[in-house]
């Protein structure tokens, strides 16, 4: 088989090796898209994400769709031909953490596209049977991918305890804040306020249903008329992030959702004065159903997400595009074209 | 001002009385709009309702919207003019139950329309300044009426704990079953079957949402595809109820909502295989600024509820027709007409 | 190996069995406690427990402890020779309620001493390594065993909400009842208050710290003086279990643990006006680390609750004397002996 | 009757002032213990804190017990005479906040001793009837006083979700630490790591039931074999904080509650890969219940921390010595003395 392999950065190379063999419990997936996430092209630019560095050859993409072509033993051959989608990350299932039902914090989670674990870039990839996701007929290749960035902004709407009647704050719109803002809306939020630089990306947001957009470089967050309950921080930008949480209502929440700010420094008074919560979130963990459920329902729209699509040779270009193209949103490879 | 008082079982009359006069932290609401429910209706019939018993003259109706004509003292002035929805119970604030945020349960409630306490049938009513919530010009005075029935509904979406994703299943079609289908869509879920015998109901339940009506009265509930993971029971009936609970998925939640049925025969191993959690609703407490969220923001559609609109003197004919017509939804008397 | 095989009612042989070998990720632990249940006498007595029938040979016990003498691969050879309590159920690991942390309602559960899963009344049993727990040297082997029927309490306890303060009633003193009394107090419990028929039960819940005991035969638990906010039913029987639901405070909750009472007649109107949680236990999840903790730092005696030893060979008397002897607490087998 | 006066920084002054009277629903207490406070020393040494200025003479003191001599309209006559323990915050009871059950965060909050509300150091207070809250004949005065510190500890122990088996960190063993850790005991923490730089508080904190104590200068958080789950921060220190948050488990829950680090740099990474939760206390809410249970059953001891006693005219002195003597923990004033 075919796969887009990185060995180093910006050395990209599409070369053929052999077809992975599902093991016990495991389903060998024939990929039919992989989204392009911004973690695949800090990779593909630098080789590194903080302290995992790209060290062997590497296989990028994590948010992938596909047909089961293949099982291993302990699982039921009338499985062969069901679409799925891949929940990219397996977790030992047993620790402390797997047992209370916090399978992403496992530490020994093996995750697609980390070094040293491949993704699915490539024709076909394995995973196990039960992070091969089925879904419906009625849904598209693409969105079965995009399940898995929906599943951060189900994950940080969770963390945000969103619902009925809310009042979310979302600063960053970009691929995770625009799924942050319609699963903010699909979880009852009456009010949507969503922060960014990039004009295209705020008339996307409001397109999507956001109730307010503010453009972070005049608008001013301390201006708001209503103090939101919940901050989706998905910019990484301090700055953003200190003018979100200030705006809070008392017993507000903070979720930081984006990455790139190391340090903030939190006003521990404001903290304390309100009873702020401030979390983060890493990954997700039984987000796939609801994902299914929103997308199936209409309630999230993920293919008006894609702004492109490439095959398999083309991964660099996608990846390039994916980071540099304003208008780019949600970028798609899809392998066996 | 002109009242519609009861002074026994079937005995109405709209009679003149003094104006009542707002106290401290007190305004006086000019009644605009008033829903009839199931319990005016009751009293209306039976002169009683268990053990509330009508024995003085009492004036119905705790479904009301209306505007501020004068406030008492400790509230500002500028209130009068204000349209408002009518939050009619206040509680003693300062007991347990108050002070932990459930004041539905404080034992020194004080209720509309339940002996001996008055209710809002009638040109004037007073209320705590604090339980005059104001509602924005886009709503309608019928719809600031109904945002009491749909407190119902939310308190029972937040004690089913519905959200994104849900599978809901509404045993019961009536103004607060549909109350409650309204509220589980808006607070994201994604599967809602409504069960009931009277087909205008399930088609109005239809219309609003439900993503399946099922006729109570040769569907069964025992063969739904996916089990639901909250019953909202709206309907009162002991099979209803039984058969709803036996639906649950493991993990499932049980609202009793609908009042009648005395005793159910809770079957204990089921409770236990699955760690249902079984709980009532007692009215709501913190559901207005949800409820005018959701209407203002067009998640929720209270006026196509309202299928008839009476004067003060038609009370009588307003609490009939609701009671025996079956295609009265919601009726509504209009105090000042 | 020896064990000790229930062929049917009353008809237990001890018989050489060929010693188990672990399999992948399971080790081999060598019995040195079994805790005799009241399931186990429940099957020894009537060769069923509703459902379950036992119509092959079974060997009966889940409560058990004992030492780690060989590992299957995928487990380091480091643990042969730890000191471990058996969690007596492993589930699948990967459906819906074991990623959410529920595992112990997958339906994919494999119990100990659940036909046709054969138990711990053996010289040696196989389990898996995540679930064959270390406890340290203070701990004896009788304690170890009863980290499990300890788990019965800690699970009925969070289920309860049982906190600092918190006022709470155990209906039935048998063993799971001690366990329930003595995990409240541990959890900070201030009031718990022990009905039971037994006066020696009772004395002995009185002196793990319970602040009043009733005789349930003459004393009423609807004068008790302040309303508890818990009650954790350990008794099945049904007129405890409304009895104890009805002196509930608002808010509260009831939890149903003990079996008995198939058919509970549910009071709707009392669980809707004080907004009453009913649910029920089924076994338990994610428990052994807070027993263990609670054990090693002497919060709870689970020593004080042994009421007599017996070698293999004697399991049916272990048997009979725990379910016939008013005495008896918690009998112990020790396979080794 | 007299009351001691704080006019400028250490400029106290004990002065006759009228009486007050009780107004609707208040009571007027007679005070018998008034515990000294960080903040008390505060505002003694430099007439503020943060934007809080003395601007007009205040009455210090906001941990207050005594007995009702009096009661105003709407409280029960049968209540003169009562010991009580003052809650001394008393809120507006109908604000969002206040109904939602979280009062402490109410922005009408009047507070003793906070500019320009005066506080107890006096012979006589006058209070909401609602929130002097009766006390059992075992307690003492002084620890009916100390309930309130001890709300603080019990709101952390709330935030950070202390129960049985938890592991709990907390930095600093000033007085609020020691509340907090005498609080986490009795919800059952089965660990309670204290660190300090005062070897006579971790002396004492040690005798409470601490089960690890750190000399803040010499130990490492980092070097603890078990990682918290909980850190009640008490210190207010930046470096405790940070060195208490990098000790956290996955999914652990920093509460904030030491005053002094105004700004925090936070390390966003380790709080999203390890999904730490981070809040602060802001007083607390429903917790004098939970504090007399807690110290009526002798779970908490709050008379082994008084220090010292002294009367009304040397309230100076008792300012003095709270701040200044290393081995001052809570002191105590005496008005009737």
């Amino acid at each position: 088989m075919r796969a887009a392999v990185l060995r180093g950065p910006r050395d990209l190379v599409v070369e053929q090796r052999p077809e992975p063999l599902p093991g016990r419990n495991e389903v060998l997936v024939e990929v039919r898209s992989v989204g392009v996430c911004g973690s695949d092209t800090h990779y593909y630019e630098h080789g590194r994400i903080g302290r995992f560095v790209v060290e062997a050859p590497l296989v990028l993409g994590h948010e992938a769709s596909g047909v089961i072509t293949a099982v291993g033993s302990g699982v039921s051959g009338d499985r062969v031909g069901q679409r799925v989608s891949i929940e990219p990350g397996v977790p030992d299932l047993t620790c402390v953490q797997c047992l209370a039902g916090r399978y992403n914090l496992c530490p020994g989670m093996r995750f697609f596209a980390t070094p040293p674990i491949d993704g699915a870039l490539a024709e076909s990839v394995v995973v196990h049977a039960a992070f091969a996701h089925p879904v419906p007929d009625s849904m598209s290749d693409e969105a079965a991918a995009l399940l898995e960035p929906l599943s951060v902004g189900i994950a940080a709407n969770r963390k945000g305890r969103v619902t009925g009647g809310s009042r979310v704050l979302v600063t960053g719109a970009g691929p995770i804040g625009l799924m942050a803002v319609q699963t903010a809306l699909a979880f009852g939020a009456t009010e949507v306020v969503v922060s960014d630089v990039n004009p295209q990306r705020l008339a996307l947001a409001e397109r999507m249903g956001a109730t307010l957009v503010l453009d972070a470089r005049t608008d001013r967050l301390a201006e708001l008329e209503v103090a939101p309950d919940v901050l989706l921080e998905c910019s990484g930008i301090v700055r953003a992030t200190l003018d979100g949480l200030a705006a809070l209502d008392r017993a507000g929440r903070g979720v930081l959702v984006g990455m790139g700010s190391d340090e903030l420094p939190l006003p521990v008074p404001l903290v304390q004065e309100r009873e702020l919560e401030i979390t983060g979130t890493f990954r997700y963990a039984g987000t796939w159903p609801t994902a299914i459920a929103l997308v199936a329902s209409g309630r999230v729209d993920l293919d008006g997400l894609v702004t492109g699509t490439y095959g398999l040779e083309q991964s660099a270009d996608a990846l390039t595009v994916s980071r540099r193209d304003p208008e780019a949103v949600k970028v798609i490879v899809r392998p066996q074209d």
